[in-house]
């Protein structure tokens, strides 16, 4: 059982932020995303595209905005589950939540938050009756170790910029590399889809346009898939085949914990800490409502700040908090690093 | 009159980024500010300082900060009055504000903003009976422009960052500078008092400690002042006097506008928009409190952020806005400047 003070659904920028608000007030969090890598939306689906609201960073790439809240929190040691989905939500008699994923890893916490986003991306799967069989051996909806295709033959299917750049990076891994898609063109950054040109003239991918995997095969493991093309079908063996169609949001199994919900969103008390109905749950970034909400991550931010006084009093109860200012008090993380401003001299000119 | 849609009192890090967010509202903005910059406390008290608590950057400047909400805002075209403070407010008929400036400029909007954060800074004044009469004339509380200074000679007093930088700086630019401290103990960023004690023995700066300015004379314009070391008293031939004993923090005159006040601090309906309890008036970031406040540089963005939507609805009465993200719509400013992400592409590959 993983313990902690604050559990994190969601580790996307609003999440990331609050391991350093908590930390600031001595809390440790733990974060479960469903994604396999922290950053949520930023790095899942525009890693390379400029935000440009961000207050300060007059532009930033959204994977640049996850790198520095990774860097900004990292010395409060926060936890991670990545790559499962938070599915029951369970309260203990002493006030404590026990939250269990998808694959079954427990946390227990005495508050949540819920920094959900739009809700968990769930992929969107290829219409391959069987293809549920072969989901962990084999078909891969994400990316999570390119070092699992080392020397593999790879299947890759879609027209997006994950599909294009993907097929890019396993080029140089796996030891074949097929990319199919239903049309000829796709759709990427520019340099993207030149790329993949260039890969295809080399010979390092294979392309089969336009064209569609209908069907998938192999004893435990995927052995190979069906491919039409025109009115021909063909086999071509694989070891791996990678749909790559996007992500869907979905509040999914949140939406059954007894949370207020309105509009897909849980609804929060804006007037004080963003508590939902239940105490000791919050909710904060996009996956929350109140009335004049706006999801933009700056208002995330704010948010998680005002929750972690809150959580405060909840796992301090009647202790109080004052507040400090990074500038003049410093920071102490948790690993035994100190951060704090060069100090002022007192020293006499003669 | 200065007319403009968001009237901002306060050119600190809320009343910059309100700037950037009214921009994207397509609502023009001017600030005022009693500083004779832009930055508030940030560039006044701390430039140099590391701020760790703003999202996204692990360590910031407060300079930094400062320039960067500056460009952040600037393709909105802002207006600025600056080294005036804000004194008195009129409702019109039409439902719009004049307010005037403490030099009598006038401003007209629909709606004004309060980011005043912690009121306006006034320096500390030393003890000395007709200082009042010299102001203006010979001694600044401020150095707005250093050029003034050119070719002439100038007394500086203090013992901290502000008396050390500015001694430092008019060495070059001056005829003569004069420090004088009333300890031979500096307070100060080490390299700064490294400084002047370099300038001191290159007969750049006079130092006079321990020892202070107790009388200041003159015609119409100051032209000597009264230094006292010990028990001895003399003369000192200068053109400026510049006290630089620190800025005391004041709500001022804004105290007297018929707001809700609470603890030194302006009430605010966090509920729903920051507003005031004088419809129109809206008070955003450390200047204002409610339940559950904290006055962190963050949580202004916010609020001036969900401030903008609230104005835009009194300037445009009927118009629905509709929440678009920077990442997809881009940015249009008002100088005809275009920022937007790179398009993708549709090509197909061959």
């Amino acid at each position: 059982m993983i313990q902690t003070d604050i559990l994190i659904i969601g580790a996307g920028p609003t999440g990331l932020f609050t391991v350093f608000e908590a930390g600031l007030l001595k809390l440790k969090c733990h974060l479960i995303d469903a994604l396999p890598q922290p950053g949520g939306q930023c790095s899942e689906l525009y890693p390379k595209k400029p935000i440009y609201d961000i207050p300060g960073f007059p532009e930033v790439l959204a994977g640049d905005l996850t790198s520095n809240l990774l860097e900004q929190g990292k010395q409060f040691e926060p936890g991670f589950t990545l790559g499962e989905r938070a599915e029951t939500i369970e309260k203990q008699e002493d006030g404590s939540f026990i939250v269990t994923t998808n694959k079954g890893t427990q946390h227990q916490a005495p508050v949540v938050a819920i920094a959900g986003g739009l809700g968990s991306f769930e992929p969107r799967k290829p219409l391959i009756e069987n293809i549920a069989n072969y989901e962990d051996h084999g078909v891969d909806y994400f990316i999570k170790d390119p070092e699992k295709y080392r020397g593999k033959r790879v299947v890759i299917s879609g027209g997006g910029d994950s599909a294009l750049d993907w097929s890019i990076f396993l080029a140089d891994i796996a030891s074949e590399v097929t990319l199919i898609h239903r049309r000829n063109e796709f759709r990427g950054a520019l340099d993207s889809v030149e790329k993949v040109q260039e890969l295809k003239l080399l010979g390092k991918i294979n392309l089969v346009t336009p064209a569609e995997v209908v069907g998938v095969s192999g004893q435990n493991h995927i052995e190979g898939v069906t491919v039409k093309k025109g009115d021909e079908e063909f086999q071509l063996d694989t070891d791996f085949f990678i749909p790559l169609f996007g992500l869907s949001p979905k509040l999914g199994p949140i939406g059954n914990w007894g949370l207020e919900i309105e509009k897909n969103a849980i609804k929060v008390d804006n007037a004080l800490d963003y508590q939902t109905n239940i105490p000791g749950i919050y909710a904060i970034g996009d996956v929350n409502t109140y009335p004049g909400k706006l999801k933009l991550i700056l208002c995330g931010f704010h948010e998680a700040t005002l929750m972690c006084q809150s959580a405060y009093k909840i796992i301090n109860p009647g202790k109080k908090y004052v507040l400090k200012y990074t500038t003049v008090s410093g920071i102490d993380g948790f690993d035994g690093t100190r951060k704090e401003a060069p100090k002022a001299v007192v020293q006499a000119i003669v």
